[in-house]
C-alpha cells in the first residue's frame, strides 16, 4: 500500500473476513509489511441493509469491529467504505458523542475556485434543529481551524437569497446562535458561494447538504459528457481533443472527485472517515490521508475544547 | 426586438418610465413597429426593495401595471427581470391563484444529459406541505405536458439517498400524495437525478430547489473559470486553446445559461415569467419565448383541469 510506504508511522490494521482479505492481500501482490496486519471479523454487513438492524444483529462485522478498536485506543481512527447508515450508526452507538454535541455531521471538502471549503451536514440528519446547526458551524471550524492551523476560519449558513424570504425560521435562529457563538460568522452564504470559497465553512442541515452535493456531482458528470461527446463529434473535433488533452488532464485533475474523497463523521468520541463506496486506490488514499490528517491535528481534541468554552460563556 | 420579427403575431407592451423607455428605445436604434407600445408607469420596484411594502405603496410600478395589464385581459403574459419577492408578491395579489393551488411556484428549464427537465419550486416557498409538493408535481406535470404535447410526463419527488433516512416526514407523505395523486410519478429521485434528466419535472421546497440551482451555477461558473485558467498557462496551452475553441463553443451552447433564461411563476391566474436580472438580450428573449409557448400551449388551463380531475376524485 502506498499508504504505508509514504508515512513511515502508520500502521493499517485491515479488519473483515479473514480468508478474504488473505486472498485479496495475495492478489495485489503488494510486499508484506510490519505495519500491515488483519484483524479478523465474521460479519459483513451490506450496501443495503438496514443501519438499526446491522448494529443490533450483527456484532462482529467488519465495521463493528474496527470502530471497536477505536474505542479501546487499538486504533486511532476508522476508515470505511461500507454503509454510511450503518458506519453512522454504529459508530455513533460504540463511541458516543463528545460533550455538547447531539448529532454527529459529515463533512467534506470541496473544491473552489480559491481553493477548498468544508461543507457539512452532508446528509446525517434530515431535521436539524438551530442549535444542531450551530454545533456543526463550531465542528467545521475547529476542522479547518485543527488541520490547517488556522486561527478563526470563517463559517457561513446556508440560506436563500430570495428578497422576500431570507430562509426559514430554523436557519434564522440559526444565524442569530453562530453570531453570539465566538466563531468567525460571515453570516449567511448561498448555494454558489459554495463553490466560490466565499467561507472556509459551510454549515447546513442534512437534507440541503446532501442534494446540493449530489446536484453538484450530477451537472459535473453532465459536463464532463457533453465534453466528451464534443470533443468525439468529427475527425477535427478528435484532433482538437488529442490536441487539448494536456490541458483537459490538467484541468480534470484540478477537480478530481477522488482528491476530495473521504467524507469525516463529525461529533463522535473518535475518528471515523467515511470513503466513497466505489472508491479506488487513488480515492482509498485520500481517505486514509484524511484519517491520518485529523488524527494528528487533534480534531477531537479542539472540538472539546471549543465546546467547553461556549458553555462557560453561556453559563 | 428580435422576438417581433420572428414572430409575426407578437405584440409587445413595454411598461415603465415613459422618457426611460423611449430613450432607451432610441438608443437601441430599433425599427418603430405597430406591434410594439408603451404603456406608461410612473414607479419603478428597486431590486432591494421590501416586496411587501412595494406591493402596498407603489400602486404604479411598471411591475404592477404590466400584471394589470394581464389581470385586465390587455396582456396574455407579463415577463419582468425585476425584483423576484416583489413580483411575486404582487402577482399573487393581483391575479390570486389557480382553483385549488395554494402558493406559486418557480419552475425552470435545466439542461440534462438527455436534453432539459423542469425543476420546482426554486425559492418561493422556503416551507412547504405534503400538500405543496403535490400540487407542484401537478403544476410542473402540466407544463411539460402543454409545452411538450407529452401525455404523461414523469414527476420525480427530490430526496436523500442515505440508508437510514429517507428524507423528512413531509417528503414522505408527498410521496405518498404523489402516489395517489394520478400522475405519472417517478418516486423519489436524487439530486444527481436532476441532470441526469431521470424524470421530466423535479419537485422540491424552495430552500431546496434553490440550494440545488445556485450551487450548480456555482460550480458551473467554477468549471468555467478553471478551464480558461488551465487553457491560458503558457504559449502551448494557449495555442491548444485556440485548436479546440470550436468544440469549447459548441460546448458552451448547450450549457449557455441564457438559453435557460425565463422561470415561470407557476400557479397564477395569469402568465408571469421572471427574468434573470443580468440577462442580455438573447437571455431576455429567451424568457420571451417561454411567455409565448405557455400562451399558445393552454398551460393555465391544464393545471385547472388537472386540479378539477383530483378533487373530484377525492370527494
Amino acid at each position: 500500500m502506498k499508504s504505508l510506504a509514504r508515512d513511515p508511522d502508520l500502521n493499517i490494521v485491515l479488519v473483515g473476513l479473514q480468508d478474504v482479505v488473505e486472498a485479496e492481500l495475495r492478489t495485489r501482490r503488494g510486499k508484506t509489511s510490519s505495519r500491515l496486519r488483519i484483524h479478523p471479523a465474521s460479519e459483513v454487513v451490506a450496501m443495503d441493509e438496514s443501519p438499526a438492524l446491522a448494529m443490533r444483529n450483527k456484532k462482529d462485522s467488519s465495521m463493528r469491529v474496527a470502530i471497536d478498536l477505536v474505542k479501546s485506543g487499538e486504533a486511532d481512527a476508522c476508515v470505511s467504505a461500507g454503509n454510511t447508515g450503518a458506519l453512522m450508526a454504529t459508530a455513533r452507538f460504540v463511541l458516543k458523542m463528545l460533550p455538547g454535541i447531539e448529532r454527529p455531521a459529515i463533512a467534506t471538502e470541496m473544491p473552489t475556485v480559491k481553493g477548498h471549503t468544508y461543507v457539512l451536514d452532508l446528509g446525517a440528519n434530515v431535521d436539524c434543529s438551530a442549535e444542531h446547526l450551530l454545533q456543526f458551524g463550531i465542528m467545521g471550524a475547529m476542522l479547518v481551524s485543527a488541520l490547517e492551523q488556522r486561527d478563526a476560519p470563517s463559517v457561513g449558513l446556508l440560506n436563500v437569497g430570495e428578497e422576500e424570504i431570507k430562509g426559514n425560521e430554523i436557519v434564522k435562529q440559526a444565524a442569530d446562535l453562530l453570531r453570539c457563538s465566538g466563531l468567525n460568522f460571515y453570516g449567511n452564504v448561498e448555494g454558489n458561494d459554495i463553490f466560490k470559497g466565499t467561507t472556509d465553512v459551510v454549515v447546513c442541515d442534512g437534507f440541503v447538504g446532501n442534494i446540493a452535493l449530489k446536484s453538484s456531482e450530477g451537472l459535473a458528470k453532465m459536463i464532463a459528457t457533453m465534453l466528451r461527446e464534443e470533443f468525439k463529434r468529427s475527425m477535427f473535433t478528435r484532433m482538437a481533443g488529442l490536441i487539448a488533452l494536456p490541458v483537459l488532464n490538467a484541468f480534470k485533475k484540478r477537480v478530481d472527485p477522488r482528491r476530495y474523497n473521504g467524507a469525516t463523521l463529525l461529533g463522535l468520541r473518535g475518528i471515523v472517515i467515511k470513503s466513497h463506496g466505489g472508491a479506488d486506490r487513488f480515492a482509498f488514499e485520500h481517505a486514509i490521508e484524511q484519517a491520518i490528517r485529523e488524527v494528528r491535528s487533534g480534531v477531537l481534541h479542539r472540538i472539546t475544547q471549543q465546546m467547553a468554552t461556549l458553555h462557560k460563556d453561556v453559563a
